[in-house]
């Protein structure tokens, strides 16, 4: 456990949500949604108060079809000020798109073992990182800032359990290329609590906690344990999230997908916590889109029918 | 934050799985299902390594025809060694009726709320206590092992946060009585950690843990983190929970459930804690009963269509 740097809990820390569903979300679910139907779901989300949203991908449009309309996607949304709008990216391509659209905030991918990269996108981790580099380089002249993920933080597919010093060395890597924010993804959904102090234990001591984001999905229903971990334990204060708790798993079929938004929102408010985000606001855009995906969303605030679904503070 | 007697937190204890799906699972399902489906699926659970199994109640079958059955269920399951076989009981008459059927343990229960008391089971928490006492006086004299629930334990969907001391007040009163253990219940699922933290902050200094269970909902999704709190900060090592997430929440239509068997044991072995629990078996009994019941149910685990659904343990 880390303790903050006055020695105790601060109940002021402003925890930041990237809202990762319209991305994240959209590209695991089977069905394709319209360009509208994204679009509404990005300006529903706009209005909720979250810091972040990731609203579409600019890798081969072949690759991920459910986001190949993209850049359409970033020419319609109405976007908020003080809300930041970004896009996975993963080359020079791509980096192209998002400019061509005015993305504020790219991101690039790689993982913190070597099975998953060369199963994910057909390179080891040190080639995805070379093959960074003029991305990175480009979007930073630009002015743009750059988010780097490193997806199996925890678990592999393929290897199993990942050591915490694995992945330091990834993180290290992408902020000497310049990577302003480093996501930690739990990609698979095994980890506990334990897993995550594990893997906080080294890197929150090495790297600025204001440049880390924790992404974990659903699985096997710790996301939420694992959010108040690393916010109550490490003070992280930025989380990647899915409004319904959106998405899949694509090494675990059927699965839960990301953490749920308001689920996440209602946990961290419950806890102390200082958020903007209006969970209501969050479940209003997930039900739209779920009934366009025509299936039940997976959150549990999402599943109640009553008005009582959002935080009510202490009485 | 109550550390263990020697100071450390030791990996050795069992955790005490007490499986109420069949009760409190099936009591909050719409549809009532057979005699035939509830036996199958209690001696499914025997299998599975739990404690213990709530597998009827014996209050009025008008009060809930979910249950009217539970003597013919109770006559037909299939009794395994070393599982405790357990019912609620409200009144004398439904002690006859444990009784006759030979449960091994019955469970009475109250509240930490005034206002719920009167809604739920029409009396004061202190009349619902004078109503147990020949309940519990004839049960242990009879041999049975008496459980005490004590609802609202953090939440009263009337009277919003209740005071740890009025949960402590009630606890001290159902011991008094006689009573064996006490199950503290989030009946809404509106806890989070920290609120666990208070209850037990209150209630573990004074009451020896091994009394003690915790039964939460998993409304807000707070289920799992709860059981953590509770097992990682105050060694609590019995939790009520009901295969797939089963039922509901009356005061929350819609919600989530109870917590999650086969999550609450994943969440457990992956924290370190030993359970005899095969959580793939959970499953299977689970999946039988979300058949009949025409629902998909809502633990995370039970959605994931692979084998790979249990704890692996870290490679």
């Amino acid at each position: 456990m880390v303790p903050d740097s006055n020695g105790s809990k601060s109940q002021l820390s402003v925890i930041r949500i990237v809202e990762v569903g319209p991305r994240d979300g959209l590209q695991n679910e089977s069905d394709i949604v319209s360009t509208e139907v994204k679009v509404s779901f990005v300006d529903a989300l706009s209005e909720s108060g979250v810091a972040e949203i990731e609203a579409g991908s600019f890798v081969s449009p072949g690759a991920i079809p459910q986001l190949a309309d993209s850049d359409e996607v970033f020419q319609k949304i109405e976007r908020q000020p003080g809300v930041i709008y970004s896009a996975l990216v993963p080359n020079e391509r791509g980096l192209e798109r998002a400019r061509a659209v005015a993305v504020n905030k790219i991101a690039v991918f790689t993982a913190a073992s070597d099975s998953f990269t060369r199963r994910n996108i057909n390179c080891t981790i040190s080639e995805s990182i070379k093959r960074f580099r003029p991305v990175v380089f480009g979007a930073k002249r630009d002015g743009m800032t750059v988010r780097g993920y490193v997806s199996t933080a925890t678990h592999c597919p393929f290897e199993g359990a990942i050591q915490p010093s694995q992945v330091l060395d990834v993180v290290r890597q992408l902020l000497d290329l310049g990577v302003d924010e480093i996501s930690l993804g739990d990609t698979v959904g095994k980890a506990a609590p334990r897993d995550i102090r594990r893997l906080l234990d080294e890197i929150v001591p090495r790297v600025d906690r204001s440049r880390l984001s924790l992404h974990v999905h659903d699985t096997c229903g710790m996301a939420v344990a694992n959010v108040l971990t690393a916010w109550t334990d490490y003070r992280i204060e930025a989380f990647d999230t899915a409004a319904g708790g959106l998405g899949g798993c694509p090494y675990a079929p059927g699965a839960s997908g990301n953490a749920a938004t308001e689920d996440v929102v209602y946990a961290l408010k419950a806890s102390g916590a200082s958020l903007a985000v209006d969970e209501r606001k969050v479940i209003a855009a997930a039900s739209e889109i779920g009934k366009i995906l025509n299936r039940r969303l997976s959150s549990r605030l999402s599943q109640v029918r009553t008005e009582q679904t959002a935080y009510e503070g202490v009485t």
